[in-house]
């Protein structure tokens, strides 16, 4: 029996106890003695990562912490998913853009619409920030809810990434989906905490994380009631309501949450705040980042990147000790079909 | 076997297992033939809300719902605990400005704070809503989150009704703390959506009402990250962000939950938008209101009242054939003290 096997059957018989109450009576459960996290290669980062999972569940242990307060929060883009050449949700603002154009002839000439038209998407990103917020909000307002998270439906499950020609929910990291099923196996609560749009990744998390839409935090334009046809609809404003990213993580975090996790994964320097803010809080903490070191199975990438930069969160991590994931030497596999 | 006893056996074992692990080795758990909701008169109410859950918990009925998809959302004031004479947060406010005005000795001239110190709340909230809020933002910012929360923490653990005397965590509906285990019982997550500040509720509606901060909704103010002593901190701006009533509501749900709930809770106008948009999804439905007839045992209140107001909401509960609880009639008892 191959350790994956052995971590399904585990799972598998775990969900099973919990959601249909079958008693072992006294049986020792065949669970113990499978690999839960079978992609990540023996070493530092495991290591670290069962200790601390083993300290606080350790009833009576010095650092044992109640189930309700095991937080574990997740950046998305480049933690559990690949975000290289580009920020897959960009990638959707572009086919999006293409998809409405019939009905703005203006963007024709228009940038940086003309750009992303003419397929020069890099002269659309030359207007830095206040163009990418501009072709957002063109592609993410001006629907309800629901036929937003239907346009966001359509496209994850047949858009494909322009490298491997695979679904986009396909680069989702192997050994970051079996960390997620480790950790709430052990009785944490995990959410995604995302500088992406919190209603691009509701769609999908669920299916592709097992995280549900109300643990997912992200940006987030303003939403208003209207009643069309007798019916209340939520309406979708081209107006920015939250940036979480950076700064905005651990306001993004006590605003969903409520509550310091005890647990926090990243890959950025967007990601830096969150990560102190965890370890800010008492007793037992583990924060970890993911390193892009591995330019043949993924990509490498960390201080001069345009996309994803590690570089002051590398330096801090390394100061105080904090989890840093070579992903080259510490995962056997990246994505789930390799 | 009742259908209702039927269930009491299974959640009564699902929570013994889930909660304790226990082992039942073939022995029926004492709890079979208990009933889940007591408190409850048995009637139109009580009926169509346990013909609801069994409804949507039939699996391989026409109306089941997958144990994700059932949300349930309850408002708080007036819904989950007594919001008379005054919402309880108010009183909060009252208290707040009080224990601070030493720091304001300006407030002694200025209105409304003036009036508040002279123990005069009437005049006080005669500069209506802007009065309130001018009182709000100058006792609910200004402090970290933990702060906030401990003022909180101290403030609901010692501060009395001026009613009965008791603590404001006393004056909850024992019958409602019997429906919100019914529907976690039979796998519904609960929610707060409440008018009311989230960080005012947070501190407590875990240990109160069994629903953890991460499953509470309301309005809030602006935070932002800062670093004092080295330490990152969340301060509290005097800033309203969102304001979680009326139509607010069907906002703060999707920007929290994501999804649309399957049953909703309320007890006055500011909770119709809320239940027009649970009622507006599809499959079934549960809306309830509770209608305050109780003048002995709580208070009588509906269309006339400044605090709680039911107008609009109690025509339209009548007119689609919403579940309307008469509290003298329903409920055998209003408060676990009782």
């Amino acid at each position: 029996m191959t350790g994956i096997r052995k971590f399904v059957l585990t799972a598998a018989t775990l969900a099973l106890v919990t959601s249909l109450g079958l008693q072992g009576c006294g049986q020792a459960p065949s669970a113990k003695t499978a690999d839960p996290l079978p992609s990540w290669t023996e070493g530092a980062a495991r290591d670290e990562i069962v200790a601390f999972v083993e300290k606080v569940t350790t009833a009576g242990g010095p650092d044992y912490v109640e189930p309700a307060e095991r937080i574990a929060v997740f950046d998305n883009d480049g933690t559990l998913w690949s975000e290289q050449p580009m920020y897959v949700q960009f990638l959707f603002i572009v086919d999006r853009i293409k998809a409405l154009a019939p009905q703005h002839p203006e963007w024709n000439e228009e940038e940086p619409f003309a750009s992303v038209l003419e397929g020069d998407v890099k002269s659309a990103l030359a207007g830095g920030v206040p163009a990418i917020l501009e072709m957002a909000m063109a592609t993410h307002g001006g629907t309800t809810t629901e036929e937003f998270e239907a346009i966001v439906t359509d496209w994850i499950t047949t858009a494909t990434h322009p490298k491997t020609g695979r679904l986009y929910t396909d680069m989702v990291y192997q050994p970051m989906l079996e960390l997620l099923a480790y950790l709430r196996a052990n009785g944490f609560k995990t959410f995604i905490v995302s500088g992406g749009g919190i209603e691009f990744m509701r769609p999908w998390t669920e299916r592709v994380y097992g995280i549900p839409p109300e643990q997912v935090v992200g940006s987030s334009i303003k939403t208003v009631l209207e009643v069309r046809d007798g019916q209340p609809v939520l309406v979708r404003l081209p107006e920015m309501s939250f940036v979480d990213d950076g700064a905005g993580k651990p306001v993004g975090i006590q605003s969903h949450i409520g509550r310091r996790p005890i647990a926090a994964f990243g890959n950025s320097d967007g990601d830096l705040e969150m990560l102190q803010w965890t370890a800010a809080g008492p007793g037992a903490r583990l924060c970890l980042y993911v390193h892009h070191t591995d330019a043949e199975r993924e990509w490498a990438y960390d201080r001069e990147s345009s996309v994803g930069r590690l570089d002051k969160g590398l330096d801090e991590a390394r100061a105080r000790g904090w989890t840093v994931v070579d992903m080259k030497k510490d995962w056997k596999r990246i994505y789930p079909w390799q």
